[in-house]
């Protein structure tokens, strides 16, 4: 008979003896507890060689066990050492958050229960846990919550991708078991220019090719204009395609624009199209009572997105994807095997492998659970109504100091150029690189650039953590100041800046 | 100016104050430890009615703040009393593993740095972990490390379907903008009748449809046959398909079964298909020097599935894909969005999120990296070879039970009937599953049922915690015997399966 585990010669015992785990625990609280506790005086991001990487990975070694409690201090070290920290208060970036902490027990939680998700029965609290999420989230966007169903995701992209998937089922049912070539016809399918990349991806990834995505245009808000939308379906529809979606994004990436959700719902119910709302990051504001009315429609929608590892600060990744058809994901991902158990008798929860592309899942929804749990529905609203808020104050800051917002949307992004550069200079895109690269060099914030309309080169700023304050904006504009004066007194852009102004 | 957060009237801090957070700590790592410490006394699963589950996740409230450390100790409360637990030594089921304590610890402090993977720049550390553990694992099975590609996914599933889609834009480099129905012929594909369902729901997801599948039949042992495959292929050309991907399994789910690699390996090179290993399970043998022919031939394989949550131990979801064509996954996930950095300078890793179906997405690696950093490569192949000799036990003592197991396998998974039910008895699938009842309700151990070849039901225990010892063999063994004696005492049982004898 084989001794327990551990004893024998030789073989590690995964599970550490009671000292080391208790110095594993220390050492991880630590960390964590000096990196929220010093990440305000910290650079907000790194900026190391690829070597300077590779050397902070080799000194982990496989050869020679290392201590538990050490290889995570050295992996935090190396962390917090090199990363751009999308906790910091002062990471005006792209839509990751500052984690709420107890987002970040939770993951630890679910880590050491190491529960399986496929079916109810392997772990009913879970299933439950995420069947209640579902429908109350359901219940914010004003679907009736007995007919609401989802499931959780790794994140925005597989929960889009879903429901692409689950709006294909809806318009060919036997798509499933014949595939796209039995179709009389092309599918094709709308979201607007602004809209996220991830769609593009799914449409490859579905068989359809990218050539099946129909980018419609936008106005001068950024938000998809409902007339160019309807005569692309009666084109479609002429030229003999089969338009089955629409997807309409609430809070665009790059602007925060939001999609005229009312006007798209009713050309989707008039064109008998699924209607998807992309609300990763804006369906924050359905949590918001005054802030609602910016998602009137998103109620007629088929299915949403909602990323909970956006706006609801927890940890990556928690995607989560909404519908009112209470049968389709089952209808579009069900599978049969062996070693499946049938479905327990009373159970009202669908298995959740029958609603995922994923199989054996993390337990996703328990960050989001104990999340809602300590702060409560009515903390949340505080929190994105103040965040939303220091949006609106970032806004006035920039244009007092001779920055031009030029996107206009009530949610805390902001989209911005340099309003001393005259109009229509040449190499703005460069120049404007060039301030994101002061900015960041300086450690003192963090910002990006992107391009509106595909074409437009402009500064972006979002408000993602719920730690940033008046002071950071005030260190973000005056590092912005700081870079512009740096570049225009430089020998590099006045000259170009002023030989590239138009003649008066 | 808006005040420091959490000072605001209404607004809950998300980072909580100092107290609050040890607070939180304790109560997290008390209830870890209390996990860890007395799982081996508690039952192994529990059976809670849907009702008591649905109280458990009533007694948290959304209108009214609760403390931290108390919803952490309920939630974990509410795992410890419903879950089948998977970190259990005498779960006998399917892959889940007991986790290593560093992956807990390592999935708790990617919460709080919270990184996020989709570009090198963000993350050059994780970037380059996952680089490192890519080629690693490559080497492992026999790639050439500077050629060796692949990603971290949400599991197996998604590993599987990142594997098909690879294959299909090798064999149609067109199908990202052209669509599946441009293609002048179907493509369809091969696996083994016992391969894993995840092939089935991508061949739905990916446009191809189920019908695409091809089920190859297996030999005695449960492996597909390779002249089954060959006259499959023929006779797919002859009928004007497109055949491009062969799926050889490395370790079945049902009965562990590996699939002939080499001749899967020469059927592919001569057919010009290509080879994707599913080794999501059994691809830990390759890190045990004399279990590593028993995946001879996987080294030619284009792709490799290997789930680290499986049987390398680290929590859910850790899913790789490897493969040895270095350009294919970006071929194949490759978009351009407006919002991406360009690549660094001198990087010479992809970014994670042109090579993956996610975009942001969690730090998957750091658990697998750091658990092979404690354990070192030497220390996780004797575990391995352990849990084999386990297995090898297991098999003899349910032998010496009069419980006939009926698959031959080299790894650790039993699929075993009673021998003292004569052949052929009616009804022995609901005899088996009455088995199985009385184990669980035994709360000793859990195991589970399967039909092989999709009609012949067996019993099922698979060692899959590096805690299972010899006494865990005797405590599965005496319940099983117990619950035999039992039904075939009882009124039901005894006369069901003597009325079913054949005569003689």
């Amino acid at each position: 008979m084989t001794p327990e585990h551990g004893k024998e010669k030789g073989v590690p015992d995964f599970l550490l003896d009671a000292e080391e785990r208790q110095r594993l625990w220390r050492s991880l609280t630590e960390a964590i507890e000096k990196y929220a506790t010093h990440i305000r005086e910290m650079p907000a991001s790194a900026d190391p060689t690829p070597e300077a990487a590779r050397a902070l990975v080799e000194r982990f070694d496989f050869q020679r066990p290392m201590a538990p409690d050490e290889v995570v201090r050295l992996a935090a070290e190396a962390l917090s050492t090199t990363q751009v920290h999308t906790p910091h208060p002062r990471y005006f970036g792209l839509f990751n958050p500052t984690p709420t902490t107890v987002g970040i027990a939770a993951d630890a939680l679910v880590a050491a229960f190491n529960p399986q998700l496929a079916v109810w029965k392997h772990n009913p609290f879970g299933a439950e846990v995420e069947r209640r999420l579902i429908r109350e989230f359901g219940a914010r966007f004003g679907y009736v919550p007995e007919q609401t169903d989802g499931v959780m995701a790794s994140g925005g992209s597989e929960a889009n991708h879903t429901a692409l998937l689950a709006a294909l089922t809806h318009a060919f049912p036997k798509l499933g078991s014949d595939g796209l070539r039995a179709l009389s016809a092309q599918p094709v399918f709308y979201v607007s220019a602004e809209s996220h990349h991830s769609f593009h991806k799914a449409a490859r990834l579905c068989g359809l090719g990218s050539g099946a995505v129909r980018e419609i245009q936008v106005n001068a808000s950024l938000q998809m204009e409902p007339e160019a939308l309807e005569s692309a379906v009666r084109e479609d529809r002429r030229s003999g395609s089969a338009p089955f979606l629409v997807v309409g994004t609430a809070g665009t990436t790059n602007a925060g624009a939001i999609d005229p959700l009312r006007e798209i719902a009713a050309i989707a119910e008039r064109e008998n199209l699924w209607f998807h709302a992309d609300a990763a990051w804006g369906g924050a504001a359905a949590l918001v009572p005054e802030m609602r009315p910016l998602l009137a429609g998103i109620e007629r929608a088929d299915s949403i997105t909602l990323d909970a590892h956006k706006w609801l600060s927890v940890p990556m990744g928690a995607g989560i994807v909404l519908t009112r058809h209470p049968e389709i994901l089952r209808r579009t991902f069900h599978i049969s095997a062996a070693y499946v158990p049938p479905r327990a008798a009373g159970v009202q929860t669908a298995d959740a492998y029958e609603s995922s592309m994923q199989w054996s899942r993390r337990f996703i929804g328990l960050k989001i659970f104990l999340s809602l749990a300590v702060a409560g529905w009515e903390g949340y609203a505080e929190t994105i109504r103040r965040m939303t808020k220091v949006g609106g104050q970032l806004r006035r800051d920039l244009e007092a100091a001779d920055w031009e917002v030029v996107n206009s949307t009530p949610l805390p992004i902001c989209c911005f150029r340099d309003r001393t550069l005259p109009p229509d200079t040449a190499m703005e895109g460069d120049y404007l690189e060039s301030v994101v690269r002061e900015v960041i060099a300086s450690g003192k914030a963090w910002i990006s650039t992107t391009r509106l309309r595909k074409h437009i080169p402009v500064l972006r700023a979002c408000i993602t953590s719920y730690r940033t304050n008046g002071d950071d904006l005030r260190i973000l504009v005056s590092v912005l100041n700081e870079a512009r004066t740096k570049l225009r007194a430089g020998t590099g852009w006045a000259g170009r800046v002023k030989s590239a102004t138009p003649e008066a």
